[in-house]
């Protein structure tokens, strides 16, 4: 048995007694003055400039209590190559302190398409981390590339699958022909694919996306696709709860990483309506604490899963 | 009655009688020597500089025989921020030659964040163009941004309806409950937006993808959705025929706009083995005649469905 991309998931998580991600969506009308101290509003450039300070302020902040960190690419594309650069410098810092890199990107694509987006999320340039999110839409030749790639340079994926936004019941959640519901189809497949993939942990590098704020969906979806990892989006801010959480893990406690993103990176806000004002140190200790807080909510219900 | 962008794109095709839209679709491995001259193929920045040059020159070539240029982000991704320079140049270019900017991205995310990529690419930066490919995969939240962007700002979006891939079926052709495929049901909400956002010519700014590989598909499309624009990709080189794009037209003419990408701007490779050897003289003749031919072929079919 060969390890995958999932093993380093679960070796880092055991490693940190984390499973924590932190999404990384600057959004300049939450940073604090100090960062924005010179910055020509005017300029992508320069706004690039203060989103990868306030990036590497993050990071160093968080590093020690987070498995990865999760760069929504849109956040960046809205500063056009400029952003871009801030996210090839973001990427290139958090693997500097030992981070996973997980790009937010949800692409997908015809074959050959998809397999130049793969080569960009899960390659060697300057953009490639070392996972990406995949939107399915376009079927198994859409993603097939991304899989490929994943196995190929030891890197892995999360396919979207029961996303965390009210409307995802649109076309996630329609009702086929047999009754089941589409999601339930699309783990099906994912997991003919995830079980051919498992590393030592018995999990595959072929995760998939389960938004925290579908805790019943998750339960069934654990079951289906009992060898993928699942990125957890929308704890936090998004309405979910730690409690919540409990049914996206296995009994040993593994099985998802947790994202959360404004609530940790803008945690400083619900502190004070003064928050405009902090200082780089009471910003960075307000995001360690949101982000040790975090980690220790889920752990608290991950390791109740466990049998004693 | 308000002008949108459709009515833009229907204009277009009149006035330049030509509905053909031309894909950027950069890959080097099929870049004449003369383009690649001096370049470093192991600097990302040095072939970023090949992918503007040649793209400047395939935009010369059609300029007068296309009303749109469509960029496919992923090839630019591949060389990070100087990809994503290379397409800004690009896309300033192509503007600048009076040429529609159609950038194949298909985005698609939750809300607050494909807010974000509407104002990446339907906004006023560098990598906005004037309509940009959905992905819907994420509910009518993660679509809505886009729709509102492109109405704030006079441009248009192309919905993923049923792409022209191979597997598209997998996914965009399950059969729900009620017996309708799912890219029906998605067509029917396409049209409850559309239809009341038409323009001077009947058409909604919210355009699909229906790809040339799938024309009887394209019939019943056609009928659910009468006020949607559609983007034919898979024109020539994924195995769409002329004869195939006729149902993809209204009785006008109107509503379709259909992309080609290497069969154009790889005409070259068809001509001789020794196309690596072509002259920047001939690059042009040859990518000019194909644009000529494919515009015309395309015209044949569509006028035919003009009664008389």
């Amino acid at each position: 048995m060969n390890s995958n991309f999932a093993d380093r998931l679960i070796e880092e998580g055991t490693r940190k007694n984390s499973v924590l991600v932190v999404g990384l969506d600057p959004d300049i009308r939450y940073f604090p003055d100090f960062i924005l101290e010179g910055i020509d509003s005017s300029s992508d450039e320069s706004i690039a400039e203060a989103i990868y300070a306030c990036n590497t302020i993050i990071i160093d902040a968080v590093a020690d209590h987070v498995i990865a960190v999760k760069p929504q690419l849109a956040y960046y594309e809205v500063y056009g190559s400029y952003g871009i650069q801030a996210l090839e410098k973001t990427i290139r810092y958090a693997r500097s302190k030992g981070l996973i890199v997980i790009n937010d990107a949800k692409r997908g694509d015809i074959g050959s398409t998809s397999a130049a987006y793969a080569r960009a999320f899960l390659g060697n340039g300057a953009m490639s981390g070392d996972m990406v999110t995949v939107n399915p839409f376009l079927g198994s030749d859409g993603y097939m590339p991304f899989i490929e790639a994943a196995q190929e340079n030891h890197k892995g994926l999360f396919l979207l699958l029961k996303t965390s936004n009210p409307s995802s019941y649109e076309i996630q959640d329609l009702k086929l022909e047999n009754g089941d519901l589409l999601y339930y189809k699309l783990a099906e497949e994912i997991e003919k694919l995830a079980s051919q993939t498992v590393g030592v942990h018995d999990y595959s590098f072929i995760g998939a996306v389960v938004g925290a704020t579908y805790p019943a969906e998750a339960k069934q979806i654990r079951t289906k696709l009992p060898h993928s990892i699942f990125l957890v989006p929308g704890f936090g801010i998004q309405g979910g709860q730690p409690e919540d959480l409990r049914e996206f893990f296995d009994d040993n406690g593994h099985g998802a990483v947790i994202s959360s993103s404004r609530g940790v990176i803008y945690s400083y806000m619900n502190r004070t309506t003064e928050w405009k004002k902090i200082t780089l140190p009471e910003m960075i200790s307000c995001i360690t604490e949101a982000a040790s807080t975090a980690k220790d909510q889920i752990n608290v219900v991950r390791f109740n899963n466990v049998p004693i």
